[in-house]
């Protein structure tokens, strides 16, 4: 069974009174419920020791969602050195909402992954493009949230292997909402609804999305590359070796 | 369990000794021999009426395999309409060795498709790129195979979206050998070996990445594309509607 | 100078009154004014002989532009296969609004190139994605047109090498409406808008981004490939040949 | 004309007797001399003040070539920085050989951007896989170079947004070794030969390619992305505003 930690900051909702009607749990407990029982799921935030992302808890971890916002800069920087470390090995990381500007992403990115946005709570309307991607699976042609925050283009990503979501705002904008990165031997996920003033992580269909990209990012069994000074194969009619 | 549909030209197995030698129950039967019994399989030859692919077969089969070399040009447009049309709607497509030329993998690719080659039996290594990929899974980093015809770039292909094995050949030529393409709804994904003079099929390490490849390839549950007029939806903020 | 042949199938603005009264010249004569005078630019319509593309024709172009809507079906097989011939060895093609339902886009794209639409003369707007994209010079970060056909994903084209812009139309759809494509030795381009009934191409901007779309088809001077039967080469360390 | 700023470690040159025959003047000055006069060049190396990357220098420059080897640890932070920032808004960064592992290119990779090496001095061929690239103009099919070192897959970067070049080694190795990336509004190519004990930098076809990348890396005139808050736009029918 995959075995996921989902990360939050957790702080909006400890510090903010309408952001704690909304998760009064946290984003992650609400992200959790939605992955037990299809996955082996535990927790970690911001505030525990080494952020609840020690070498072993990665080390037992096959997929890391991420979801911050206010305090990216407070994660420790060998933390962010181990998670990417950890993801380049194989390990997936499913990177959620305001998790674009993370520590994380941008050191996986190499850009600066900013955007444009707004907070205006008006409908955001996310189309799937890749009906065939199994993100995809088990999805509408499109998925309608009542009230989100904005995001817009320019998303200054890379070019995603794999596009399976464009959003639609209401007040005029565009988003690449759902993208797959292969980096190293590990799978990325970047997917962008779930501002913290509202029930996004609640949604029937946001959750199949989260599983979705769950089982996509999880590990797969390829060969671990080996680097440095290699020796002369004997023979090219030699047989295979790892 | 995925169902699977083990499509042969067969005929250098039935027309020339030196082949039936290797293949005595025809390419076809290697191969099924591989993917047996992970999957439900069953074979379609050239020779069988509407060469083994009616619409009822193909309705029942989610992952097809093709090879084929002398006899392209025989396989009925309509066959080739049918397969086109269950691939864009989901059916995964295993395209081997010479089957790059053949109408069906043409037609989905849009190129000449191509190729440069010397049938001299030299040997052949196929190097993993991308360690990460599904198709990579149990594999080594690199595969040996210590006879094969060669196959050189510049390969007619659209840049595929997965490139996971790249073969170099002991006469100084390389070559794409291994790429994952998204059309439609479905999966196609090229596997380079497989001259009918050498016994590839048989290989532990081919059987895997045929298996990998039939995986990675197999429907997903995505939604299906409405094409055409379309009404206004009703409003943004309703319920997604698929 | 790069030689341009702008196509146009001409029979909206020969056969209703009220798109000749937005293309009196006909669409062709529209995008030819913006091309003109980057490029040495001539027009070819349907109803000429061999569609006005004969052999002769095409092995003068550079870049084909292509504009096609209600008689798709009506241009001759074997110009559709000249076409696809001269864009492999290496002339651009850049295509425009319904011409994704063209015989020549569907050729080259393997896929059925459908969508959704809705013809409503809402606004569209063009949002740029790839500033750093060739086809996105000197434009703005997004480009607003009034009135414009909508089309909406899904649309079914193979995820294209490039992608430059994403519309945003006012019922609620989006659309990958700027993508780029490698095939073969030519460089295709899709730009979506361009209905018929309203003076798109007319539009600054527009003709703009038609500018930059031909200029980045246009042929480079790479090697021709040589595909069959290849001799080994003499050595290793011999001088490099074409 | 495209200002080239031509940066090298040069440490090999002055310190290693045998290097110093190859480079006599550093291997700066030999892609100089191959850059010269197409292009306005100048060159800087490690130690002089800010390894001769001011911002002044930087601003001025347009397309960025990178060699650098032992001292990779040596450059500055604050320069890395710099020169990501100037790639992301827009300036071409020419990546070569041992560069790879560069603190500058592991930035904007975001991968380790290692792979397997070995100094054999054996032949080198490099193919043209897309010969409908930029880069690949005025190329042959293939470069043979007599005597280099060997770079291995899996090279660990991410899947290039354009792949050019496949090498094949005489050792039994093949390596992705053209490589173009989007990334912000800048352009990368990473191209593998140039070991210094060899004088591949004085070879024609060598400087081909280095001239070619360096055209298609400059800069374009896209739109300078605006992130951050972002204000409803007035109306989507208005004019677009960039």
């Amino acid at each position: 069974m995959t075995r996921v930690t989902v990360w939050n900051e957790y702080r909006h909702e400890r510090n903010q009174a309408e952001i704690q009607q909304v998760y009064p749990h946290g984003i992650h407990m609400a992200i959790k419920e939605g992955l037990d029982p299809y996955f082996d799921v535990r927790t970690a935030t911001l505030d525990e020791p080494e952020h609840g992302l020690s070498e072993d808890v990665l080390a037992r971890t096959d997929v890391l969602t991420w979801w911050g916002h206010l305090a990216h800069e407070e994660v420790a920087d060998d933390v962010v050195d181990r998670v990417q470390r950890r993801v380049l090995e194989g390990m997936g990381l499913v990177v959620l909402h305001s998790g674009h500007m993370s520590k994380i992403f941008r050191r996986l990115m190499g850009t600066t992954c900013d955007l444009k946005w707004r907070e205006d709570g008006l409908p955001e309307r996310i189309w799937v493009v890749n009906p065939g991607h199994p993100v995809a699976d088990d999805l509408p042609l499109w998925i309608d949230l009542p009230q989100e925050e904005m995001y817009g283009e320019v998303f200054d990503i890379p070019d995603p292997e794999e596009l399976v979501f464009i959003s639609w705002f209401a007040g005029g904008e565009v988003f690449r909402s759902g993208a797959g990165f292969y980096r190293g031997r590990g799978r990325i996920f970047y997917f962008r609804p779930g501002h913290e003033a509202f029930p996004t992580y609640y949604r029937s269909e946001i959750r199949t999305v989260l599983r979705n990209a769950v089982r996509w990012a999880a590990p797969g069994s390829g060969p671990a590359p080996k680097f440095g000074w290699s020796a002369p194969i004997a023979s090219a009619s030699a047989d295979s070796q790892g």
